[in-house]
């Protein structure tokens, strides 16, 4: 006898799916939704699917959106001659909640990673070139992958791809993070900062 | 202007309303869901749904099921005079795993709380009173709520409104755990095993 009900079972397994939730996580958000009022769990079952046929990607920055171009491409105040490329939708967010950055973005969907099966054809490469060609009015390319050999890497190859024709190219800084002790630094943390040391 | 658009804020914020699930992991869980297929978002939403619907309280232990009697309750091979009292129906799994417990359950869905405004009477206790009185068959009641303040004071509780009715009532013991080191113990686990020392 299975412990729990077909409904039940198959419910824990469909939560169990979803990032950083294990079985026992599944489990207790499986029995939290049962012991919900039954109109909380129709909201939150319609959000998910709202959301999801709601949203495609912008076919400018390939940042997911409602409405295309999304907000951020179509809105003229913002400097359209920069684009600065992430992994994911989450790096525009982190970026704009910053607030010092006014340019376009570009969403690759992930980065370039041999070992996870994620060759240059299944991020947004191709659309960042058709992109440059599309909108000659860009003069720089700010490469904001995340710091390691995967995103290391990725930036790399787009800078080899987007500087013959002729586009800065370049990559917010590696270094020690604001706040912390030397002491606590990793080793190529701290051989990046010493390299990319400035004169005052 | 928000940073995402009306449906996915929605769906962050409902995403958010789990248990366990902060705003940064319901960001994440719903950029998730954004890149998930369709189908597969689709899966998930009914599976709430149907879970949620197809499930009620069995009308003898309180329990989560999508039969009543739930098949615990109606099944003739289990020892129908001992009732095993839990705070909810996560706890019926942990026993079940355990599979050395033959007889039924009484789910409390939660325990006398004052401090988190949970009073006697929106508990499943009415409902054990009654369950006694309709099944006179019931020879121990084991009150295995949590080793928790608010677990103990239930168990009390329970103890005093049932033995009068000339039922056992027992208390899962307290003690260290197997495998324990008594260094690490706690002194409140370590009086409570020494009071409840047993001859060899």
């Amino acid at each position: 006898m299975s412990r729990y009900s077909p409904s039940v079972s198959k419910l824990i397994s469909e939560l169990g799916k979803l990032p950083g939730i294990g079985p026992r996580s599944a489990q207790r958000l499986a029995f939290h939704i049962l012991a919900m009022p039954q109109e909380e769990v129709k909201g939150l079952s319609d959000a998910l699917v709202n959301a999801r046929t709601s949203t495609r990607f912008c076919s400018v920055c390939q940042n997911f959106t409602d409405q295309d171009p999304c907000p951020i491409c179509s809105d003229p105040r913002r400097d359209h001659s920069t684009i600065c490329v992430v992994e994911n939708p989450r790096d525009v967010s982190t970026m704009e909640r910053m607030r010092d950055y006014t340019g376009l973005y570009h969403v690759l969907h992930g980065v370039f990673s041999p070992l996870n099966n994620v060759g240059m054809e299944e991020i947004k490469i191709k659309e960042l070139i058709e992109r440059l060609q599309k909108f000659p009015e860009t003069k720089e390319v700010i490469i904001a992958t995340n710091h390691t050999a995967d995103g290391e890497a990725t930036a790399l190859y787009l800078a080899r791809l987007i500087k013959p024709a002729g586009i800065k190219v370049t990559r917010i800084a590696s270094g020690l993070p604001m706040g912390s002790n030397l002491e606590f630094a990793d080793d190529v943390t701290l051989s990046k900062a010493l390299q990319a040391r400035r004169e005052f």
